[in-house]
């Protein structure tokens, strides 16, 4: 039991300091709060992490890999339906690790490795929506016209992706990004990178999806999507 | 002659404060290092600005003003070479005063006046597209279907017109921002945004906007637009 200690530590480290992080931003969090908010020793946490940025790199670790598991099943979409479930996922992963987002191009300026991975990133977020946009052509589910319109739809569409909290967060700084606020801004993000499909949807998929947005609520008729409601 | 000498020391100030905050970040630029660019005293600058979040206020106001300029003509837009027009002017705009962007909740976390003034600068751009898409569908040059579509298409033309600099970043931290990425940025920019309503846009107009496209190499042809080429 004794040799699991340091491990179990570490996996608390980085639960704490992602609540930490997602409630008041990473910048304003120090390794002295992580520490405090444990009831451990700063020497104690050093032992684990020599730095914050480690602690930052270890969680955007853990992100990249469910993101990546993620991303593989964008082949399998085959309807409207299976693409409103694929796009709930990815955005309840992105609001799991929303420090990220928050403060995206900050953290980027101060941490040479996340300004080396988050590139790649969004390229194999880019490449999925290309596989997802296939899929539901050959599903029958959408037609997509010639011309450049794929390419900007699927980079829109990562862009929304990307900075729909962001959007959320600036129409409404001090509520946004609370954990009340999570089904909205979720259900908001879906159905704003799904509305880009809607032209190109087939009649019945289309009326489907219009469904999907009004039983999820995601019309924003709880009144709490700021950014929907304009 | 004197007598403007103070608004002078004012102008180049703001001037000097927002090529530094541009090019480094507003929040990696003290006050003294705007003093030691202009060959002031820190006291002269004091004299003008009690603290860098009033030059910072100063440049928002600057902004909001030439913006809301901009947006008075979003009604006059009568097909897609306006509008192609239009977005140049306002991605050109958001370049002018692109540091505001690159660390827009950074800002918006420590500036209580920022935090206050941006969510109506977003609503008023958010009209201003709602105006654009009338008026374009006034002019006959688009068919909007009826249902969510101009919501969620005037909410997403605001998001990308946002975060597009942004974007552009984090896909190549290092050149993104830099002023010989500007126009494959802008035009990158205004091609996405108008990109959105490709598929709602008369047979005619659609490919005068492809046209547009191609005439100014906004389809990445000069090979540094980043985010575009996926």
């Amino acid at each position: 039991m004794a040799r699991k200690a340091p491990r179990r530590t570490a996996e608390r480290i980085l639960e704490a300091s992602l609540g930490l992080f997602n409630r008041f931003g990473e910048s304003h969090v120090s390794t002295a709060a992580i520490a405090a908010e444990l009831g451990i020793s700063s020497g104690n946490l050093y032992y684990h992490y020599r730095a914050k940025d480690e602690i930052v790199n270890a969680l955007f670790a853990q992100y990249e890999q469910a993101l990546g598991a993620l991303l593989q099943a964008a082949g399998d979409v085959a309807d409207v339906e299976d693409a409103w479930f694929f796009m709930h996922r990815l955005f309840e992963l992105v609001w799991q690790y929303r420090f990220l987002y928050r403060d995206l191009n900050h953290l980027l300026a101060r941490n040479r490795q996340l300004e080396a991975q988050f590139p790649p990133l969004l390229r194999a977020k880019t490449q999925a929506m290309h596989t997802l946009l296939a899929a539901l052509h050959n599903g029958g589910a959408l037609r997509l016209p010639p011309g450049g319109a794929p390419e900007t739809t699927a980079n829109c569409m990562v862009l929304v992706a990307t900075y729909w909290l962001s959007f959320e967060y600036v129409h409404d700084p001090r509520r946004a990004l609370e954990p009340e606020g999570a089904q909205s801004a979720l259900l908001g993000g879906v159905r704003h990178v799904l509305g880009l499909l809607l032209p190109y949807l087939e009649p019945a998929q289309g009326a489907h999806l219009a469904r999907l947005v009004q039983a999820y609520g995601a019309d924003g008729t709880d009144g709490t999507d700021g950014a929907a409601k304009e």
